[in-house]
């Protein structure tokens, strides 16, 4: 049995891996006077539905409503580190795009900040009411990556990925130090994955500190590049995700993240269109909670029990971290929401 | 300005008090080892348009999903200590009904919920999940009355009434004491006000602790008994107090709480329905915490800043304790309310 739980849960140094643990705890120096330290709640009803004690990481109450707050604390403080930059710039579904506008502000630094024109209202809205400066262009990432490279050359500056730029990924990592810290009996990690940069850092600090931890990654099946590259062995991109209505997670996976998703994460889990909105709504009537749909899928893999059945989890995982890891809805989203449950 | 804070803040016992602070503290060994220990948490956003440093007490994490569990285990600790009882009996509109039927299943005792035919459905269910039996009236108050008559006689055991009940209001005290212990600097503390239970055990309690500390309450101007006692200086009733979307303050205040509202609570604020929706919608979003209608009275006149003209308040208030009472509304409510806010 030993052995078995062993196959790729072990934490070894990896050259193929852009960061290690140091680099998350120097993450954590860096960040932790910039943000809070959010609750790790219990609610009685999620734990019995789940099958098993769930602590829930409520990151929908950090600074700007979701854990992105924490890669771009890291990977701005060490821009400007290194040189005086002019502005930053990104591409985002909204939350690495308000966490980024809200640290360039606090640093008097400008940033743009690229979004699909189907990016949700209430992001922009706040991204603009953090100084940042929008621009529009397509769904297809293609169209999007030329206009980065425009903006690159006419404003200069940085360019901050939110998914794999490697101080984003540490900075994410110290999401499991801190949930670690507030609950050190953890034996799993339950995430959703976009770009990968969260459950890559979580499972690069959490191995660290507890080797035999289990990391589970969800996404949608409508936007399944994660789970179909672990199934090939190899990184595989989709395109379409803009089916899934977790607009956090229609990104790939990429360079950085593969590897380490490769490496660490013990198993990629898939849910619905259905199922996401279930636990969405669930969280909110019987935990209390505000969250986002994108947070809502790694809900949704633990409620609906899939997760039982994952790679890796056996009797000896009792207890569960589940990221919440956003809540930035606007009240009209969450209304159409529920009419369609 | 010492004198004339001084007004009508200073404790004094005061045998027209059904409780002192003693049963308060009393109260809180009790239930300590059966309820959680809610979080006071900060918003920023709510914090800003309030014009002051606002402390969220999160009563809508609490069991049962509001402050009522409190004054029910205190109530129905007595009451099983005093006597082998066959069954409680209460009235409700959903909260305190929900919490008596928790502690009585706890206890296994029967649990009889007299609710008007008006209640909200997801309080009837958590009632039933309970093992409470629902009895429904007519929303007439008098209708009511007349069935618990009618079951105690036929029933037996006791009646424990929602705000009049004395080991109630001690009960909800503990509110006060666990929220200066979270924050010994509040100045004030701002609740909503039905029965009035909540609003009389806070004021017992924290003016015992901190005799110059505000004591606000806040109810709709569709349900403002409250008021228009203070206003006169006697108890009144309202009729008609259907009229209000938050549901768990449709009561009037009585004979136990009066006395107490009248010498300890520095002012009573009112607010209009549309106030109470939009605040309501407004902790969901801005801080990501699902609350009642009920609960969204009190941040009303905090965010309406109509807290800042009331009685008693000047410069030297700065931190608000603001009680979050509740969290129970289902989710199509939460629909329907964002569609008419
Ligand atoms: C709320 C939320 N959860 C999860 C994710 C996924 O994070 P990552 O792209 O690092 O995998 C995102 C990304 O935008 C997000 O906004
Ligand atoms: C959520 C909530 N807040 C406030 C109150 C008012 O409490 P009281 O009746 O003790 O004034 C109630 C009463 O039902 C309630 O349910």
């Amino acid at each position: 049995l030993f052995a078995m739980n062993n196959s790729n849960s072990k934490f070894t140094t990896n050259n193929s891996h852009c960061i290690d643990f140091n680099d998350v705890k120097a993450a954590y120096e860096i960040i932790k006077p910039f943000i809070h330290q959010t609750p790790l709640m219990q609610c009685s009803a999620i734990s019995e539905l789940a099958g098993c004690n769930v602590f829930l990481k409520t990151e929908n109450f950090q600074k700007t409503g979701s854990f992105k707050i924490r890669g771009a604390t890291n990977a701005l403080s060490h821009s400007v580190k290194e040189d005086a930059i002019q502005c930053v710039i990104t591409r985002s579904s909204g939350n690495h795009g308000q966490a980024i506008a809200y640290v360039a502000k606090s640093m008097g630094i400008p940033a743009y900040i690229i979004m699909s024109n189907t990016a949700l209202k209430c992001k922009k809205d706040a991204i603009r009411s953090y100084g940042g400066i929008i621009v529009e262009g397509k769904p297809q990432l293609e169209h999007r990556k030329k206009i980065t490279e425009h903006l690159l050359k006419e404003k200069g500056g940085i360019f901050i990925h939110s998914g794999q730029n490697p101080h984003v990924i540490a900075g994410q990592g110290t999401l499991a130090m801190e949930m670690l810290e507030q609950n050190p009996n953890l034996d799993a990690i339950v995430a959703p994955v976009g770009g990968g940069g969260l459950i890559s850092g979580v499972a690069i600090a959490a191995k660290a500190l507890k080797p035999y931890i289990k990391i589970y990654a969800v996404e949608p099946e409508n936007a399944n590049g994660c789970y179909l590259s672990k199934l090939s062995g190899k990184l595989e991109y989709v395109v379409g995700t803009e089916a899934t209505i977790a607009d956090g997670v229609r990104a790939n996976i990429g360079e950085s993240t593969w590897p380490i998703i490769q490496d660490l994460i013990d198993d990629v889990i898939t849910v619905s269109e259905e199922e996401i909105k279930q636990a969405t709504v669930l969280v909110w009537e019987r935990a209390k909670l505000v969250i986002e749909p994108t947070a809502g899928v790694g809900v949704a893999a633990v409620v609906g029990k899939k997760l039982l059945s994952a790679k890796g989890f056996d009797n000896s995982v009792k207890n569960i971290g589940l990221v919440l890891s956003g809540g930035n809805v606007d009240a009209r989203d969450i209304a159409k929401l529920i009419a369609n449950a």
